[in-house]
């Protein structure tokens, strides 16, 4: 549909969508009303329906799927790659500094999933595929440190991928209470230390110090 | 309010508690209604608010200290402990069980976490305030370890706690859809193996493998 819309439509769409994450952020999907994003936004009831036939279930979905691209967006071109160290770093570094400009310490599709597990199973099986995919992502950044020889053998890229998804996602559990990252990086860097761990040993070397080497060189 | 109540008025406020607890489980908080507490349990509205005078948001934080408590003791005597790797194995297998054992790959605590933060703030106070008493309790874990030369010096206690509790909060939501524990067990392993990997030399070889021992002894 959005394909049929006139640019002035589509600006008007996407400022529905972005005024319903607001809504959501500060109220979760039960707190937010189609009446609640007709005041924010001055758009008519017959104007809403026309961006969204579906209502409120359409609405809280597209929703998810912008917010899931952006926080995608947020990560690149680093989460394509990871195959270098540097980029694991970079990403690192991107993905906490989206959180701090968020400025809630919430993922907008994390914070989704448990409402979303009670009361919508579409939504909550979007929101599931959006993990799968990021966690397929880290996943295959894991594979292409393997194949540079930048891991040794038998890591496991599915499980590990899980673990540092599971980090960030538990990590901002913990640090919205106390309004800081440190929860967040703390859980994040631990896990960046187990992939670290399995480095092979002439890496670790390369990595840690250049002086390191230079002693043991005849 | 509940010391004055007769065994029949604490059984039937038990009661109470638990049927909104299974309503939250399954339409989160803004799923829960007085009218569907009082369907479950057989109860006249005046018998609901003799026992939660404050209605629906008293009976909420009710559910959340209850289910807290539940928690916690599932992970007893091995939580209050924690100062040797087999406490800490006992500990993880406790955990995973109580999970399996609900049966809905959610931390009854942790997914009211996001719903409270957006709706309660006395709820998301208490949910956090729960949180940080379980990080403390892993915390004060990992310092015994410390103490007993289990663990090198310079562990950071409060961030390795933050980072196993993050784990086990977020491998639940990557658990949730796919109807498995591997998510929650490989991010809590990873973890475990972070703590391991801090271990002292000779506690690595007296752990690992006694036949290595054997074999490096004259």
């Amino acid at each position: 549909m959005a394909a049929t819309l006139t640019t002035r439509g589509r600006e008007t769409r996407q400022r529905i969508i972005e005024a319903t994450g607001q809504q959501i952020l500060a109220g979760g999907i039960g707190g937010t009303t189609l009446d609640g994003v007709r005041a924010a936004t001055l758009t008519s009831k017959s104007q809403l329906f026309h961006y969204f036939p579906g209502g409120k279930t359409e609405l809280v979905r597209e929703v998810a799927a912008w917010e899931g691209q952006q926080l995608l967006d947020a990560q690149l071109p680093w989460l394509d790659d990871l195959s270098t160290w540097e980029s694991w770093h970079a990403w690192r570094d991107a993905l906490v500094d989206y959180y701090l400009r968020l400025g809630r310490w919430a993922c907008p599709i994390g914070s989704l999933a448990w409402e979303a597990a009670a009361t919508d199973p579409a939504l909550a099986g979007f929101v599931a595929d959006a993990m799968r995919l990021w966690r397929g992502k880290l996943a295959d950044g894991i594979r292409r440190m393997s194949e540079a020889g930048h891991l040794e053998a038998g890591v496991d890229a599915d499980r590990m991928a899980a673990a540092i998804l599971a980090a960030v996602q538990g990590g901002l559990m913990l640090s919205q209470p106390e309004r800081s990252s440190w929860p967040l990086e703390a859980a994040l860097d631990s896990l960046l230390d187990v992939l670290r761990s399995r480095t092979l040993p002439e890496h670790v070397d390369a990595e840690r110090s250049v002086s390191s080497l230079k002693q043991d060189a005849p």
